[in-house]
């Protein structure tokens, strides 16, 4: 199966390398990193460029797509030419799917219109004033649409699709081979967990931090 | 501070950016991502170049380095530009560390000698003939080597090298904002967890895995 990520300006990493490291692993998979132009497409951060080898003309037809989140997210709202790719692999695909802020993407091409869905745990309100049912979940499924929430996400997000797509046992498998055996030296991912304090800043400067 | 990733061909890319997208979150980071040569370089699956900004001889003096892991450490065994370049930067390092088959480069380059460590759990044994207390920890420091168990296990170093360096608090805020609350859809991440006839299968087929 063909396994399209896609990559923008100011994208962030991790977002797409979760499903990247995961889905990589399915049998007969062929992914490709695609992007409006091809070549380097640089992070949020500035500091990494990752290769998009394929443009969003040479890969129409994905069967499953991964459009990841990040600041630079917020600039693509408006760009045409992406929101209508991502209209048309999604006429197609078997799987559409997002991380983080990656779903206020999908939502904006109109892809989400009244199902459950997830994102960033700051981004969960604007993805609700999408029209969207939006979960604080980690991984949602909603056919075949499957978005999750923020950053690190992604890996339990392409675990378990591998589970769907290939079995329990390749998904397994994967886990194995990955030593996805997390020993977070913190209890603090996620708003529920976190000091109160910190989840109060960040809310405060939400606007900064996603765009 | 200064912070220098090492690519080389063949890298495993989830090794590299775990690390990455907690350590740039770190204070006055400038996070480099290095190579022999500057330029795209390309991971074990062959679907993603990931750019190295800058050559080995570019970055003589970074306060910490991170080496990944991934197939292509093997052919790096006796590569003496890039193991002289290890010697020569953990000289004046604060921290040296690694991920996956990355510590085997590191003990190679005889950084290691008589020190704790750990590795991807295919790979403890060979560690260990390299003259390395190997233990099958997620992460262990020893001093200012810092070594983590395979793939996934970078986030866990990356978020423990955070708080380290500039404290809970910080590293806390990073874990929140990379959303990483793990919920693995299986729990198969380790040798002692995983189905005991899929650990033998890889065991039986390591070298080819690993190489």
């Amino acid at each position: 199966m063909q396994i399209a990520i896609l990559l923008y300006d100011r994208f962030t990493a991790l977002d797409a390398i979760g499903p990247y490291e995961t889905l990589v692993r399915l049998p007969d998979a062929e992914l490709v990193f695609v992007a409006e132009e091809s070549g380097p497409v640089r992070t949020d951060t500035g500091a990494l460029a990752m290769v998009a080898d394929r443009t969003l003309a040479e890969v129409p037809h994905p069967d499953l797509v991964v459009v990841p989140g990040g600041p630079g997210q917020t600039s693509q709202m408006e760009n045409e030419v992406l929101l209508d790719w991502l209209r048309a692999v999604d006429a197609t695909s078997t799987w559409t799917t997002s991380v983080c802020t990656g779903s206020l993407l999908l939502a904006r091409a109109g892809l989400l219109k009244g199902r459950r869905a997830t994102s960033h745990w700051l981004a969960l309100d604007f993805l609700a004033g999408l029209g969207v049912e939006s979960t604080g979940e980690r991984v949602v499924f909603d056919g075949k649409y499957v978005t999750a929430a923020g950053v690190s996400s992604g890996i339990d997000m392409g675990l378990a699709l591998v589970g769907r797509i290939a079995g329990d046992e390749h998904a397994q498998a994967v886990q194995l081979l990955t030593e996805y055996d997390p020993q977070p030296p913190y209890d603090a991912g996620s708003p529920a967990k976190a000091p109160a304090h910190l989840v109060e800043e960040f809310r405060g400067k939400s606007r900064f931090i996603l765009t």
